[in-house]
């Protein structure tokens, strides 16, 4: 590994390959900038701005003070390239140590905010294994797979606007749920989470002849974790026939720092061979699947006062997602809708096919019949007030640099009504 | 009728009474700013506010400046109703007539854009008879209104991203859709619009203790036409189990007058009862509908070479829709969701009992079964490339004024792919 005048750990989650981007404010005060990860320290990458780091990349000056990294997404593949280049040599340049000390900070001394302005929300439905667990929970007697899943990626739209940034309170949902069969207002009691990835646009598209999949490299900027919260009573009752609402618009944490595709591209990996064979736009000849594994580990609040670790409830790998982010993003314009900087889509319920590889708590207690043990000497099928769930996820590690995605985590509060 | 130094045709859908905004510039050049309509003529907000017009309302100076109606949306009913209160003295007082002469434009002078930036757009599924229909062609065997139906306002996001200025020709969308039983990429063949009145939200709602229905005033601004465009086939083969998505999200049109609750105020109608009665949250104590009657026209590009003009093929009314815009409101927040200025709710296409009344082609024509004749000779299913189809709505008229919604139009143009 190349020397650098910032100390990473070893098996940081931010190693010098990584360099993820996010929003922040140091909490201590200052303004709210972008920020690169980098060990256990962040650098402010507007004073690197300032100070002419990124000259001769094509970036334009002021993009990092902004507070969100749209303007840097929406400059393109070759300025988020170049910008990259020079953050590798100015981590590893001795001389910048002194230069640019005031620009470090430890990561976890600053104020993390949502490192995109996302004004359209998609969630996708992309594991099978997912699809398979919850199509046989709902659909016991029929095919767990419904006819067109296996032919388009199956997605609909979420709220942007709950979208929410690392550590933000959840507070439980209230609304209808069915109650010894009749509908009944009150906090829901099944709430859940659903451990998915998220893919950011960069550049957006324009009206006219949509991109397809093989197009999307020149589209998609990078990837970060989304716990897309659950309510699955008022989901059960409320989803038929216009899908999820208020069963999921209530809150959707995500991750603070964005992992560009070009830290991931040793990860890449080829995708389960689809069959039936796809249709044309969703095809692809560079792999476009991603070798991430990922963690769902859970603190109660008896844990937390006493001090005992999170605990991992779930370990799976995002590597045979059925459908990939490229076809994701070619489904979404096929029809001829644009994109915007910032458009987020969640990759859905990322699951595997054995038991304790499941990225919900439906599936991982099975609708309520194997409860989870957890370390304070209690059970869970769905999540209790002060339960403070954790997303962790990467690529690498056991020898080759570990290209984290970090952690994105939520606290249950009681909801207001009671 | 007080006198007004602009004359205003008899009938006109944009007498003193009604007053809406939208934002738009003189096609001869000029900013894009905020207007009001009145009679065939729009007075430019902006330079009223400039002249000091609106000094005592509180409203923010430039807020009409802006682009869009949020900043004026997001101020509140105190600052609507004396911004109103305003300009219904300028427009009585002849002494404006000489001052104000240069802020006046013939409506057809202006281009018109949206009228709010929307963060989020749901679409809601609120005629009983809409949904009965619907019900009856895709699940015949079956009560056509699914158990949760009178419970909630059944809703889902829509892509905010594509909502489109008024006259904004439509593409006809590719996507699958099952070809000979087997899914096929190509251009849609049921394509379809859906006639719907939007909801705009002013004051948005922060974290916390949900407002219910009976704080809707609070909250909402006032009313607009909605274009849901849709693709049947596409729809048909894509929506289990999550709903509509590109079926729908390639475009939505939104008309440019935003019209106000506070203009539509006599025409608040008891809305039907409900039967089962409804949670508290989605109770209110005045009455919610709103009576309006609505056109579904459409003119062929045959129609439009030979002169003949749009041909009505729907007319129906708003006012017994089975869910308000007030329960709207209270259902997207009733699980703590925030809202934002501009967020759009669509009612669901508006569609009466009796033939003639509905809402969408799939239903005038009973999906195929009985075309639509148009005068040019031809018949219609579905829409055909260079149909225009135009929305109007209107409250009152028949001797009292006529608060009209005015018109919202597409034509579709062929896909790209052929």
């Amino acid at each position: 590994a190349e020397r650098t005048w910032i100390p990473v750990p070893p098996d940081s989650p931010f190693p010098l390959e990584n360099l993820p981007f996010g929003i922040g404010c140091r909490a201590a005060g200052g303004p709210t900038v972008a920020w690169v990860a980098f060990g256990d320290h962040a650098v402010d990458l507007d004073r690197l701005d300032a100070d002419g780091v990124f000259a001769s990349t094509g970036l334009r000056r002021g993009t990092f003070a902004t507070g969100r990294l749209n303007d840097h997404l929406a400059a393109g593949p070759e300025v988020w390239s170049a910008v990259r280049a020079r953050l590798l040599d100015v981590l590893t340049d001795p001389r910048s140590a002194d230069a640019l000390a005031d620009a470090v900070s430890r990561r976890d001394e600053l104020q993390m905010a949502l490192p995109v302005e996302t004004l359209d929300y998609v969630d996708f439905y992309s594991s099978l294994h997912h699809a398979t667990n919850l199509g046989r929970l709902f659909r016991p007697d029929a095919d767990p797979l419904l006819p067109n899943w296996r032919h388009l990626p199956v997605g609909y739209h979420g709220r942007a606007g709950t979208l929410v940034p690392d550590g933000t309170d959840i507070v439980r949902p209230g609304g209808l749920r069915l109650v010894d069969g009749a509908p009944l207002f009150g906090p829901s009691r099944r709430l859940d989470i659903e451990l998915e990835v998220g893919t950011v646009v960069g550049v957006g598209t324009a009206p006219g002849h949509p991109p397809v999949a093989a197009d999307a490299s020149d589209h998609l900027y990078g990837m970060c974790l989304v716990n897309d919260w659950s309510a699955r009573d008022i989901q059960a009752f409320e989803y038929q026939p216009l899908g999820p609402f208020l069963g999921k618009s209530f809150a959707t944490s995500v991750s603070p720092w964005l992992v560009s595709f070009e830290a991931l591209a040793p990860h890449r990996v080829e995708a389960p061979v689809q069959d039936p064979p796809v249709a044309g736009y969703l095809r692809t000849d560079e792999p476009w699947a991603i070798d991430l594994h990922l963690e769902v580990l859970v603190e109660s609040a008896v844990m937390r006062e006493a001090g005992i670790a999170p605990h991992v409830v779930s370990r799976t790998g995002f590597a045979d997602m059925y459908w990939t982010p490229a076809q994701q993003f070619a489904h979404v314009v096929a029809n001829g809708a644009t994109t915007r900087t910032g458009d987020l889509f969640a990759s859905g319920t990322v699951s595997g096919p054995e038991p304790g590889t499941e990225g919900s708590f439906i599936e991982l207690a099975r609708a309520g019949e194997r409860p989870i043990d957890l370390p304070d000497g209690t059970t869970r099928t769905f999540l209790d007030d002060g339960d403070r769930v954790i997303l962790r996820g990467w690529a690498g590690g056991d020898g080759t640099p570990r290209i984290g995605l970090g952690e994105v985590s939520g606290t249950i509060v009681p909801s207001p009504g009671g």
